[in-house]
């Protein structure tokens, strides 16, 4: 951490500063420029020091020293997230998600396949759910995606079947043998969720929700964190921070695009955030280019978009009737044009050296 | 609700949109336009309407319409809120809080009066706590603020004390008379919360956490609900909406500040926000500077602001040290910047013809 | 155009808009739905609309309704470009570009290829852009990129070589002869750069630099038109409009990236612009990584992100000493890497079913 | 500057960027933390040190380092603007401009006072422009505004009357002696423009257009310079710098809404941007509530934040008839409700210590 001082700045503020390092077991380094001062911090700040710097107080440090009389600005060094950062893990990780539909009877995401989450957005009936997961299976997609409990921005929409539409997944799982994915809203449903999913999501809303985050913290299953609205990426890795460092290192995560001035689009898709992800971190990284652009016809190209930028796999609304579609019909993919997307994904997949897992 | 039609479409097209309307039991009304074809749908759609539409599908019918082929966009016209809307309610609504520090016994928050909430930002220690709120108290704040649960965008971060700082808060309730906000988190936690506090807050990660709105929605406390930081107006007074649509009534809506672009302070003050609340709906509105700015030093220019533009209450943090503050010590004002700030507010006020209650 | 009445509104607000359109020679036509009334307007209103209504006052009388009493809002049917949109030219437009570098004496942008512009961002000395030109073309790039204009943030930046570096990119043209992109910044060097460049370019600070874009309407070269930093989809059109309305139909626009709250990259990447600028205009699309990402790193997968989602070509910094560079060293590739990136792009070029253009 | 390297990082990049700065005749001074070396940049970088650096490369040479092999950030300590700063300048800039209609026969912008500036969008016609002066001049405004030059955002929109409107504005200034405050849009007008004008303004979407900026900075007339819709602080600041290094001292910052994701308003006003501006820098401030709400009824009471906030001066759109304005309609004030504001202004102004100038 540097403390950029203000020019001028009297003896006192530059006191004043070292005195408060000093109470945190910090010591500053005064370098005079040309122009200001400045106040290199020796010792560990924050996470990634010495064990009494975690759960402590100095995270805030930083805030503290930006109010002192004298201060222009603090800068940081170091990343405030150490769990999720390809430093700490040079390696990536690959989360396996336990699946009877493929041969293999794992299905690895982070590794150099591509792997394809399909499905309505909402579960909507036995009927309605068993016709979408048959469809996409048949296509290739090898995790049913479908919201049980659907955050809704009016009071007045569908909130999803709950516990019967938990069950509803877990009987097409059953009898298709897919592995499936479901949102979960809060801390005390998860486990409930857990007993009938196989990878939970966090949706864009709970991202900061930090009591789920514990929560799921606790569990082991996989944990799909989906990017906040307007999170930036550091505080989407913090947010995973909160699941690994209570112990669940299976969190994928899921770029589902981010709010612009754009009005065309319901928002906007960050695929820069596909290879940044990775350099900054060891977790893996899948696309939602269904609520990423909220366009139908647009799902088709940001899915290849999303492969040729490195996602490990994809989230795609399919729905059997669109236009009866309880939720989100907008930018739910019929069958016939996830059918006809699926080659296409395969064959960008194989262009940057990766295959589209599909049996 | 207006359907536009693409240009050009099938006669086929047309005729999807009309079955579909058919389908949700509304009429489309047909205008070929010199350029495009517009259908106008007849009939209640969502909140506003018959009472067979609340609770139900219709909110998502404009995001099916949408999806439909030859369909160029949906115009809604009616507002998705209704008992938060000025229309539906059109005196103001004035919230009532019990106070044993004002004479009247009560502060009317929303009414002529200007409220001045203050305090440190999290509860740290019974000293600290009380040392602050006999400083607020002293200066003419009216109600006392203080988190016991407070976010951290770092897992390693001050979390709060909890219960014991809820605790806390109610000794000091009790001692100096003063009415109590703070920031509940979770579902399970709004019980505990209302034992302790005068006025619950919900906070800016937290406008969407739909089963927290709901629970408080159950309450009859009043709630402050903070503005989402990338919550467009219209998707807070939904937010209220859910409160409301619970039955309680004391929803008191907080300006704090979104996000763009800018780097210099932490998130942007919305000020017209203020006035545009006020014509939208019934409900007060008040700011918070703090959080608003995240710097001290435009703290104090921000309150007047707020007031000049209408704002019915501030939220402002004051530590009785800010260097040695857990938590967002660059944004909390000194004991003695506070008092410097006070006769301001008055003076703004009293120009508007408003009056700041202090006793 | 449906003016949106407030609810409730007096006959006497109706009849005021009624008489407003009446005054525009249009007509309303009055629907008094459940909740309000509303008013649809009959006859031509903007640019798509009859003659008379070309270079008028119409584009404003939206906003004149919406600042009458009793008006809620004013909902546009139609779309306020027109030369831009497919609606107007359902082909796609191929803009042709004479260049010797090529077997067929000319390359076709927005055709079935992918084409490659590279080179560096400014002109610097003939030494470097010889050295950058070769190795670019001997790559496969067919068009060479190279600002002798160049707008800097500071006025203490580098600006450029001016007129000089024109000479040299005109030079490098004749001698390799490679076609030339370069800025033009301002009216009064119009003349002067199509002495000298291929196509022009109009940069993301001047994309709404009304009398620049008058001018390069009014010659018949090739402009490449940037998005504005924080322009819409709409502007942008608009802004290709006032190009295309002066007489060029030789518009090429191309994302560079948007401005947003996320502080990693320079700028962010629409790569939904591409498939939707394809959907809604005729209008060849490229994407420029470099700018839009700032930085180097992550210039490679945009690319590919880019092809994949259907852009029509690409702008990249290539530098031979990326280091020494007088501008945007960050974001510039070395020779090695453009030369790593160009396989890349052709297999997923291919992989859509395009190719890249080479020779 | 201070480069921060990667972690890990090979000796051989350090080597690099040690060299790196030596070529730029500087010094590196390392300094090895527990997680991660840190270069400290010794000597002048940029604008605000030794002369040599002025007009030179430097600026960029952040940009450069950023790009090296093992770098992770640059970190800039000093401020990018000089002239700008208030650490140049610390007291006021106070802008005078001579005024006829004010008792001193000058009006001062920057110091105790508060200037409003009011008048039509654009200049239209003499007759509207005459009433619309002679009724703000009646109710204290001392500078009248009117477009000659208007931006529009179509080019099928009112785009003003030219060197015809700039007349009718001598005109209306000779008759009633108020001074006169109007648009200038691409360099070869400003001559002219200087003849009719007693402040040139340059708006948003012309905020980084460098050549005008360089040639308002060669005359000495006072010239406002509006924020651009997306410039953050520090751009807008360097926009400044530009036309001050040119030696015109004349210069005003003029906030007028930035652009977010909110739809209800045009723009959003960022009011902190007032009392961060005058820490920031010595020049004065504005305020343009019409642009920066874009709504009549937001247009008052964002007139008084933005005096309870410190602005040095308003500019305000008045239309004797708003109902028929060619421009802008929505935002204008009518006569009556800038007659009813005024009152207002002066009140908020003297509770802060201030005073509205009005003779």
């Amino acid at each position: 951490m540097i403390v950029v001082m203000k020019s001028p700045c009297s003896d006192q503020d530059i006191k004043h500063v070292l005195t408060c390092l000093e109470n945190h077991s910090l010591t500053g380094h005064l370098s005079h420029g040309v122009e200001r001062t400045v106040i290199g911090v020796l010792g560990a700040v924050g996470p990634s020091g010495a064990p009494g710097s975690i759960g402590g107080i100095n995270p805030t440090l930083g805030e503290t020293l930006e109010g002192l009389s004298g201060v222009e600005s603090v800068l940081r060094v170091s990343k405030p997230y150490k769990l999720a950062s390809r430093e700490f893990h040079p390696k990536d990780t690959v989360v396996e998600v336990p699946d009877a539909c493929v041969s293999k009877g794992v299905v690895s995401i982070g590794g150099s396949e591509v792997v394809m989450m399909a499905g309505p957005c909402a579960v909507e009936s036995e009927k309605q759910l068993m016709r979408a997961a048959e469809a996409v299976r048949k296509e290739g997609a090898v995790i049913l995606r479908g919201g049980a409990f659907k955050p809704s921005t009016s009071p007045y929409g569908f909130r999803g079947l709950g516990e019967e539409g938990l069950k509803l997944l877990a009987k097409v799982r059953s009898e298709l043998g897919i592995a499936v994915i479901t949102e979960v809203m809060t801390p005390t449903d998860v486990p409930m969720v857990c007993e009938y999913a196989d990878i939970l999501q966090i949706g864009t809303r709970n991202m900061q929700n930090y009591m789920l985050l514990d929560e799921v913290g606790r569990i082991r299953k996989p944990v799909v964190l989906k990017r906040g609205m307007s999170a930036t990426i550091e505080e989407w890795l913090l947010a995973a921070e909160y699941i690994l460092s209570q112990g669940n290192r299976n969190v994928i995560l899921c770029e589902r695009g981010i709010r612009t001035f754009e009005k065309l689009t319901r928002n906007m898709m960050d695929i820069s955030a596909i290879p940044l992800i990775k350099q900054l971190s060891h977790l893996p990284i899948i696309s939602d280019p269904s609520q990423g652009t909220g366009r139908r016809d647009l799902v088709g190209k940001m899915t290849l978009a999303s492969v040729a930028a490195g996602t490990d796999g994809l989230l795609i609304e399919v729905h059997p009737n669109p236009d009866e579609a309880l939720k989100d019909g907008a930018q739910s993919l019929a069958i016939e044009q996830f059918r006809e997307l699926m080659p296409q994904v395969d064959a960008v997949a194989q262009a940057i050296g990766r295959t589209l897992v599909t049996k």
